[in-house]
């Protein structure tokens, strides 16, 4: 990574924590009882994730030269939907963790029914930032759309129903790929598209080149992340490492081995860097922040 | 209820059923463990509710002249809300119930889990349903923002939040008030809402009316339910009766008495009615489902 690209993902990472807080209730407002919904709320959010989704919206807008004031709202609705995700995840009924970004997760810190609600009320309050986020209209009911598809049956919800079922069963690496492509690679394609629809109207060459990006990068994403569990220990990952083995899911490492999982992650790595030709030097954050997935140690 | 609203209100409730079919996801789609997702969102959505939130849609749009190809999917999202919210609610962690319209509740039927996104992605496709409803682009982008705030912090998961942290105490009526605006009231105000901005552009005065109208049908439809729940037995209710009392539940009954709750949903009907007075008979179909929301049995 150049020292440029991490003064800007700082810089990024900066101001999203300091609008995600914006948008986010305050812990005080409210009756009594629901402030704690608002602090769980936050406690979910403001924990200094990585905010990939976020540079993947900044990233893509400044292809269209879209406003840091329509690319802030859009990239916290993203991060929302990630955060809420997670919640929702590492529920007793889901993957029953406690660690999460080096603290107790949200049903550890304030309750399961407390969490419940949190992660639900994360998602609407993403469609209602994404809502609010202005600019061009037309470009805003379609920014809609594209989140609601990628959170939805056919997204990320998806992929979490055949992660479930596939808990102690082979899949092939097929359905392993198409597990990912819902699981993980959804809401981060939705990312790179959302931004890209910030701005001026894309066209239809560019946005096949971002679907291209990002389905490869989605992809890379979620292989690294497999070989993170079992290369990392729980303290630099700051969630439970071995986790997978542990629960018996199927992942790139079980299916391809250690040395071929890192071979895929730089295939799709390249895949990434090919599909942006068309865009030059003004890709250079998404061809720095394909190198960051794939060279990430958390 | 006349004959006339009564096959005003069926023909609805038919059509609404198998618009909200055609807008789930099909039960064999995907690849196979995502059917079972599917399977889930089906059968917590196509069930044969009352679909009074539907019923208020259309009875607001045609204040507006709006067409039925919007207000089908308006309706249907609004819908799978209310879906989603009683698939969360009733689970272990909430409200802890196994019988919803007569059947089992969805986590008893297909695992906490499965529930748990099933309601995830009904949240997730009650938004892609709303942006593709179509009509004016702005009024679209307001229809998101209103049922996001609705679905929020703010709005129904605000007033679970309160429900949750009430169990065993006693509140004052208008903290009662308060919660029940937020859990069931919120819902109700927007399908209202929504179908007034599924036409023409409402004046303020309109919309103002409308908010009056809604507030009181909210409220007299929860002090309603309140009642059945101590009246009605589980047979007829479709859902676990004497629950309030049980789970030590702050409720219209246990701090006014039945008489009293009673007479205060005569007043809150008298107040729908009041509202409307600006619409002339255009407002017949929001007169009726005021009474129906009081005279209701289940």
């Amino acid at each position: 990574m150049s020292d440029r690209f991490n003064q800007w993902a700082e810089a990024i990472q900066s101001d999203i924590e300091e609008a995600l807080s914006h948008y986010l209730p305050a812990e005080t407002s409210g009756l009594g009882q629901l402030g704690q919904l608002n602090q769980a709320m936050r406690y979910a959010v403001l924990n200094g994730g990585k905010r990939i989704r976020p540079l993947l919206v900044f990233a893509a807008g400044r292809l269209f030269d879209a406003q840091d004031s329509v690319l802030t709202p859009v990239a916290c609705a993203v991060e929302m939907i990630h955060a809420y995700s997670l919640v929702h995840d590492d529920m007793p009924c889901m993957d029953n963790d406690v660690l999460r970004r080096g603290k107790p997760t949200t049903h550890v810190q304030f309750g399961e029914a407390m969490a419940l609600l949190a992660g639900d009320a994360l998602q609407a309050q993403a469609f209602a930032v994404l809502a609010n986020a202005g600019g061009d209209v037309s470009l805003n009911v379609a920014r809609t759309r594209i989140l609601a598809d990628a959170a939805g049956p056919a997204g990320m919800c998806g992929g979490q129903a055949i992660d479930l079922a596939s808990i102690g069963t082979t899949l092939s690496y097929d359905e392993l790929e198409q597990m990912d492509r819902l699981k993980t690679g959804a809401i981060l394609k939705a990312a790179v598209l959302l931004g890209a629809l910030s701005g001026g109207k894309p066209s239809d060459r560019a946005l096949e080149a971002l679907e291209t990006y990002a389905q490869a990068v989605g992809l890379a994403y979620q292989v690294v992340d497999d070989i993170l569990d079992v290369t990392e220990d729980t303290v630099d990952l700051g969630k439970t490492a071995g986790k997978d083995a542990r629960d018996d899911k199927p992942t790139y490492v079980s299916l391809l081995g250690l040395q071929e999982s890192r071979k895929l992650a730089g295939t799709l790595c390249q895949q990434a860097h090919d599909a942006l030709g068309q865009f030059g030097m003004e890709a250079q954050r998404l061809h720095d922040i394909a190198d960051l997935i794939v060279n990430r140690k958390k």
